[in-house]
């Protein structure tokens, strides 16, 4: 079975292969979406052969069709809608992100404790947190972004699954764990930045 | 020598102990640790044993000394000076984010090539792109964060690099690449989102 890694690479193969499109390539190797994506060409064949993905007869691929391929793989034929909860300024800058549309992801409605924050005028609308497990079972959601502080997180991530969703993708800076049928996607802006600050540092005392 | 993901359970164990410090937790045990960051008690010896931490001769690990010696590691002692390059929607939420401060990261200037963008009066000043090169060298700034658009992303970096910038924090979701002794942490939000949608799929086929 495909780990997280083996999905992030084939969704590199893809963004590349948007570009190299876009270039009017017609045929690629996996050379090229190997230089294209910074990594190995065994590597790709090997993702490949776990996909399911076979070359054409006269080797290569035709761009046109792995990407459709890839689309499918990773689900990009049907939208999928969101949630989010939590609505300060890492909340509201998703909220326009553009490459979330471009991913056939959209957040349908936001959720927040703050009643200065409610706006149910706007395209997304800002909701009370008290309407998220109604909104969600109503509109069959199964999706969610946690962009709360972190001492909110558990408790709304709790709340997120009960209502029925089944995938996070979690903000806060405090690590979030669920029950086993739901996927938990943690980013940590601080840990990434200690991860470079760290690296460079053991470089330099390196030289 | 350390990879990425160990730097990152390091920053995980450091953010639980903050946590349980303000528990009133004295001491703590491997499985204390491992319970609260989702990995295995071995895990945690493992990782000790690679950062050179050693227990308490009566066992577990005093928090206080612990958290000490896990700043020392992940260099959390001094403040490091950030420059942003991108000053929209993302790239102002993460002038605000407030969880950089808490980890000694300080944006000190955000570049764009957008006039309307230029604000020199504000506290993190907005500044043309132009400036970036003395900006840097000025100030001896080492680290940098991409919050462009993505087709400007590649040539930001290389401005950067030729600056000498050595970490760069990447947003825009084509995948950058540096010099050998340049660190780049990519992180793609669209990718993230599209392996949940993916997993949660998954798990749902196989009912």
């Amino acid at each position: 079975m495909p780990n997280k890694n083996d999905v992030i690479r084939l969704s590199r193969y893809r963004n590349a292969l948007v570009r190299l499109r876009a270039l009017n390539f017609v045929k690629v190797f996996c050379d090229n979406l190997a230089d294209a994506t910074g990594v190995s060409a065994a590597q790709v064949r090997k993702d490949f052969s776990t996909f399911d993905i076979s070359q054409n007869s006269r080797g290569g691929y035709d761009v046109k069709e792995l990407l459709k391929r890839l689309n499918k793989i990773l689900n990009k034929d049907t939208t999928h809608e969101f949630i989010e909860v939590g609505a300060g300024n890492l909340g509201k800058a998703l909220l326009r992100y553009p490459g979330f549309a471009r991913s056939g992801i959209k957040i349908v409605a936001c959720f927040d404790v703050d009643p200065d924050k409610y706006d149910r005028q706007a395209e997304i609308p800002v909701l009370p947190i008290e309407e998220l497990d109604d909104f969600v079972r109503e509109h069959q959601i199964r999706f969610g972004i946690i962009s709360t502080p972190d001492v909110a997180a558990q408790q709304v991530l709790v709340r997120m699954i009960s209502a029925g969703i089944k995938g996070v993708l979690n903000f806060a800076s405090i690590y979030l764990r669920g029950p086993e049928d739901c996927v938990i996607n943690n980013i940590n802006l601080e840990s990434e930045i200690e991860n470079i600050v760290y690296f460079v540092n053991l470089a330099e005392k390196s030289k």
